[in-house]
């Protein structure tokens, strides 16, 4: 809860730092948007002793800001997706089209999880383009949102149609590291479906996650700009990192919380650090506005996977598009068995053993609900979602109010990731 | 017999084309040079029905010449390998320094191949510091031959150094590669040693590959030369792109000549080609010599190859380092098989089912054996080593007596690429 209230907190006080002309119309057309923040606080506080309910709170005086923005702008909700939603498909229909290859196989195992419907959430490139959005003084012309039918080799001198290419290239380094991870684990479903090495096989699983990484880093190299190469290229290292830190660690490791958060930045969170920043830098951005994109997207993929830890406990295999308890059943005791373990001691040999014993998953699911251990991590992600809606905040004023509708909508993203099902 | 004239042409127009003061130098203190040439002509014409025995006839106006600028020189034998010798040692021990990483597991498997006496023959660094210096009108300064300690991410401006680089990448992603097609094809020898595979596991060596790939496009990000880093993120793709090739090919492409040819280029001589002509535009070069220097790769790369294949039949596990008949054993037609089979029809069947049924591989080997296929192989390479020298000799003329000394010992590397027992 405390966490929750945090959130809440900077929530409101992102509400308190937008330009006193914005806030006027703001409260003007929502006379009790300020009430509805008070009486947010006041609950936060009443709340303190409940469990499980703070993305309520949370999402209320949220909403509440949104929601005076949308007043402000459109009369409607605004959904942070459904603003760059025509954006998204077009970098999407590009992204198919850029990894077409002549070789048929290739070509299969390369889109498989590019096609329609299999795209997962789009969480990337959407944060991307709002990040690109949110730090701009122009509304991006609709000529941007047509599918920028260029090679991938070929330079693009536009500055948003380079950051489309982030948005892609990010896209393909995600997707290639999901390949070679789920042979590495023996992956059996991902994203609701077969995973790709259980329909082509290790090896053109392997090839696939190779080419898209090689596709990407031509893509890359066409943007001819070397921070950004160098910021991508990282990320790639990054990532393999983080799979060693995860297969390779001691009894000392598996047991600690710090390696694990290391690990986690290294696996999901440096991706989307690296490549927000290199939207930053794409559009002319300082090197401390470029650094707060970097803090927005670590802290948003720290959030993004504690959630994802406390999902694998909470959530049905429908819902995720994986099975459930994936990670016990894996071995691999995340954020919530790692706060468990210290009220029940005995999990602690369970995590050694890596829950390979007859009985040691039911076990270690019972006693981390039997524990704060679900509570801990969610107050975890909690705080990474505040961290991050406060790295934007921190951001020099919005010269467009397009960009500070963007801006809600990466606040809101941060607070929608605490509340996602799957 | 016929390509291997060519060659000896080849190289004796080489020595045509030398500047005439070099060339007077040469003849003063090497008075028969002309007539060793004269003499290897003749042998060749003499030696058309004799099989097998092309390379030495090949090598001895070869010799001549390069004897004939060793005395000029040094008054000793040229090695192109001891050229550059001490180069080649600076780099490879920086490559082992810029590999560190902070966690055992994936340093251990990072530098497994790039240790004291298990790097290989190290043919693709010695080749891009002589293309490099056979381009440059400066001899390298001794202090290009101590170890560049900067860690990878920092920018080199020295043209040498930024051309060391080249050599370090170019060996990095080569043993990516290596490491990916060991898992692929359930490798268990390389190099005399154990694969990597066989001794970390798959995943480990999966990772490994990554690990080094993302190494090397940090390195790559570097340069700071858009160029350069696209030309070196498309090897990586032709390399993925040749693997490919070569496991999901239909019946059709499984006994064609051009499409093994083509899965060659991907999987051995875009490396070779790209990577030369990375270190000409290092050098400064213009777009046409620097084309040279991508055909010289090229035609190396694929006379390399095309010699592997017939070394695969003639070579001992021992000599190779790896078994013998391992294509075969591993299901692949390589030239000397897809030339047999004109010969033989019933290998088109064995070729079909990948050499799987009792007896296949001892009777193709025969059959193989019983065929010009070997000797045809053999011609191929040559004409590629002959094409590779070409390419060398086509460069405007070299500015200082060292790159032209570099540049015999390319054309050099390109004979003796034909002759090497392993």
């Amino acid at each position: 809860m405390r966490r929750a209230c945090h959130l809440s907190r900077s929530l409101i006080r992102a509400s308190r730092s937008l330009p006193e002309e914005a806030l006027g119309a703001a409260s003007a057309l929502l006379p009790d948007a300020g009430h509805v923040l008070s009486v947010a606080e006041a609950r936060c506080r009443e709340d303190r002793q409940q469990q499980h309910s703070e993305y309520a709170s949370v999402s209320q005086p949220h909403l509440a800001v949104t929601q005076g923005w949308n007043l402000l702008h459109r009369n409607q909700p605004v959904d942070p997706f459904s603003l760059v939603k025509e954006e998204i498909e077009s970098v999407s229909e590009r992204l198919r089209r850029s990894i077409f290859t002549g070789i048929p196989t290739l070509r299969s195992a390369a889109e498989y999880f590019f096609k329609m419907g299999a795209e997962g959430k789009r969480l990337r490139p959407t944060m991307l383009l709002l990040m690109a959005s949110s730090l701009s003084a122009y509304v991006p012309s609709p000529d941007f949102l047509t599918v920028d039918d260029r090679p991938p080799n070929e330079h693009p001198s536009e500055e948003r149609r380079r950051q489309q290419r982030i948005a892609e290239i990010t896209e393909m380094i995600h997707v290639a590291s999901l390949l070679h991870d789920d042979v590495i684990d023996n992956a059996e479903v991902r994203r609701g479906l077969r995973a790709l090495n259980s329909v082509f096989g290790n090896k053109i699983a392997i090839l696939a996650g190779d080419f898209l990484l090689a596709r990407a880093s031509v893509s890359l190299a066409a943007l001819r700009n070397s921070d950004v190469i160098q910021l991508l290229s990282q990320v790639i290292e990054d990532l393999v990192t983080g799979e060693i830190l995860q297969i390779s660690s001691t009894d000392e490791d598996l047991l600690s919380l710090d390696y694990y958060v290391r690990k986690t930045f290294h696996k999901t969170a440096s991706l989307m650090a690296n490549s927000a920043k290199a939207v930053a830098i794409l559009g002319g951005q300082s090197v401390e506005v470029s650094e707060l994109a970097w803090q927005y997207g670590r802290h948003l993929g720290l959030a993004f996977q504690f959630v994802d830890d406390v999902l694998d406990f909470t959530g049905s295999t429908l819902q995720l598009g994986k099975p459930a308890l994936n990670d016990l059943h894996s071995g691999l005791a995340t954020a919530p068995v790692l706060f468990a373990v210290e009220e029940h001691p005995q999990l602690r040999a369970m995590i050694l053993r890596k829950f390979k014993s007859e009985g040691d998953v039911e076990l270690a699911q019972q006693l981390v609900f039997d524990s704060n251990g679900i509570q801990r991590a969610r107050d975890l992600a909690a705080e990474h979602a505040s961290l991050a809606a406060q790295a934007v905040q921190s951001m020099p004023p919005a010269v467009t109010e397009h960009a500070m509708l963007c801006r809600q909508a990466l606040t809101d993203i941060a607070a929608r990731v605490l509340t996602r099902k799957k």
